[in-house]
């Protein structure tokens, strides 16, 4: 069984708002085993919205529709539908009388009745958050569910009433995992599992690349959830074998920056942060995470040379010598900071991100990321593309994936010291 | 002229991303004149891209494609169009060095020289922020524009080689201006101009609220330049006159936060800033505007108390008797960080973002935010909906509103004094 969406609204079309009823059913979609393979935007007109009804007729079993529902004259899509499938649009006295329910003692305008006309034979969904009912038409084994627009109408009547029948017309089940790595580029990654993508179809792994990370999700269909899951387990043993440390979660919701809250916490690490160029970028990240302040100590962000003596120590002869961009600040950074706030481990990052101020020596997007770990103080240096936010960004990522590897270094060398 | 966007990749199919390129692509063609009709989405399948690329030609006269040029063998964008235009794939030297300069010293895996293969006689748009260039191929007067999927990447290269070229091909001067409004909510924007929008078809009034702010595009179509900006310029007039103190800009670059830093500059004052809930946000925002270094003094993330004591002073009779979210510990994190930094300007926020840590008398959302400017410290309590990040980002938003405001109200109270 394959579906589609189809998204109608003109608010869509000027990019006034961004389609987030699309990827809510997708998701929703995916999950239940719904392979959903076109989502279309269009418009309140008649013309392009039945064009686009028997198109997507011709491709798909199930047809999800959003939007267009409203008592407006704008409002097409239930019409489009009824046009293209043939039928009269007839009076639901249920949807009736949950209109003047809806309204109670306000005045309703006559345009609000047109929201309780349905397509004939078709079923009635009940909107428990608004006027406009939503409507499923089942025609010839295709069926065409309409949603009203706002996501407070859509989410809860998709959930409630379309998830339960969409289950009961397929029996198949899907069940994915997610593998997430970073510190890898994606072509890398790509490169070390091309074996695995093309001989695998079911399941199948998709990657998905963001900054300093790539996401792979091994999904696979069975004819229950036990059966999917055996299929899954071995690919992301495989996937584990070849990534090992790189990989920071198999976990869903996990971020990496709510991994490395985890980790702190679990060796009972708290933690301070010095920033220049990323001016509280990874601070407002981590952040993020509820319930950091078990670990976070103090955030610094010492823009100025000034603020980097005052606040963290930095020796004025290191700054002469080597400048604010270098190793060696990095290093004063880091270790002046975990002096000063007693913290176990301390990340600290200084470096160019223009558009001014670089060198031939140092150019736009030197950036280099000091680590303090219980003692040992590590820096490396970067030379991150891009824009000034691209460059901040970069910098941001690679110093929680610094930070992540510096912990889990210093606990295994540890863990072998005590053997 | 008609246009249509085409965005690739299974991560929207799945809904695992919401599809903000769109949105994107659509607002800016709206701002252009072109008129965007459909938006579809599809994955990277050779058959189902092929086929949209052909639905869509058959419609449209310009095709914007995003997504699936990277180098994965998933990636099937630029394949699949080429294959429907009946043309090869050729390397494009140029592109091929760029790719080689990305890299630098790390190493390149062979699936990375992918992206320099275009089809034949396409124009390239070099990627500044990212490896795969952007790709323009016409034919028949049609013209498929082809991006990278990455919004950071995206954007400015639509920004700054595809919108020239588009603006080319109409001959239709559009012109528009920028009118930018803070702290006045979306809604009391649309009854303040209700009149305008009703009432006008040329130049257009487009209001696009984001966090805080709303932005009104003011845009005309004529035969020239000149002609254009005779019609935006009374109704940029009106809008001043109705909106005042509250417009902070007219300048299409323009941000917020650049604002502020231009406010801080002209009046040579220096700043430093304190944050407790936002992490460090609003530092990294500010940090955003190149050239802080000038007025930027020092910045603290005091997320424990003892940090607040520590760093800024707070007194811990204060943090007992009052609490970390309150109005008296606001004030004393700015008047704090004043006196140690020696700042003119200093910002302090302190809040509860959630999800735990609300209490019935102060819930989740509650924020205060200090504002000190020579010599003078003002406490606002807000009350923000949303989740942890949607607060952080709102506290973020309306600090920036506010030291902007209090910087006014001061030079205009100083200004006053003075005649």
């Amino acid at each position: 069984m394959t579906g589609e969406i189809i998204c109608v609204g003109t608010e869509l079309l000027l990019g006034n708002i961004v389609n987030t009823n699309a990827a809510y059913l997708a998701q929703e979609c995916a999950k239940i085993g719904l392979n959903c393979l076109y989502q279309t935007v269009v418009g309140d007109n008649m013309e392009r919205l039945s064009l686009s009804i028997k198109e997507a007729l011709k491709r798909s079993d199930i047809i999800l529709m959003s939007g267009g529902l409203g008592p407006t004259q704008d409002d097409l899509t239930k019409e489009a539908v009824a046009k293209v499938l043939g039928k009269e649009l007839v009076l639901d006295e249920n949807s009736k009388e949950r209109i003047k329910a809806y309204f109670g003692e306000r005045e309703i305008t006559d345009n609000n009745w047109k929201q309780a006309y349905i397509p004939e034979g078709a079923k009635v969904l009940d909107n428990e958050n608004g006027t406009a009912p939503g409507i499923i038409v089942s025609e010839n084994g295709h069926h065409i569910v309409l949603l009203p627009g706002p996501p407070g109408e859509l989410k809860p009547m998709f959930e409630n009433q379309v998830k339960p029948f969409l289950c009961e017309l397929d029996q198949a089940v899907i069940y994915s995992q997610m593998v997430k790595i970073c510190g890898v580029s994606e072509s890398l990654v790509e490169t070390k599992i091309k074996d695995l993508i093309e001989t695998q179809s079911n399941p199948t792994i998709a990657p998905y690349a963001k900054l300093g990370e790539v996401h792979l999700r091994v999904t696979a269909k069975a004819e229950d959830e036990k059966a999917a899951k055996k299929l899954v387990k071995p690919v992301v043993k495989e996937l584990k074998a070849r990534f090992g440390e790189d990989i920071y979660s198999t976990n869903e919701e996990q971020t990496l920056e709510s991994e490395v809250v985890d980790l702190l916490k679990a060796n009972d690490l708290s933690l301070s942060l010095v920033e220049s160029c990323t001016g509280g970028m990874l601070s407002a990240r981590l952040v993020g995470v509820p319930g950091i302040s078990d670990c976070y100590k103090a955030g610094f962000v010492t823009y100025s040379n000034k603020s980097k003596k005052k606040a963290v120590a930095v020796k004025s002869a290191t700054l002469e010598k080597y400048g604010a961009v270098s190793e060696k600040t990095a290093k004063e950074m880091a270790k002046g900071a975990a002096l000063i706030t007693k913290a176990d481990a301390v990340v600290s990052i200084t470096g160019i991100a223009g558009p001014g101020g670089g060198t031939q020596e140092k150019p736009v997007g030197t950036v280099f990321i000091g680590c303090y770990v219980c003692g040992t103080t590590v820096v490396k240096e970067f030379h991150f593309k891009g824009n000034r936010a691209k460059i901040r960004e970069n910098a941001t990522v690679y110093a929680l994936i610094m930070l992540r590897k510096c912990i889990l270094e210093y606990y295994s060398k540890e863990t072998f010291g005590k053997n």
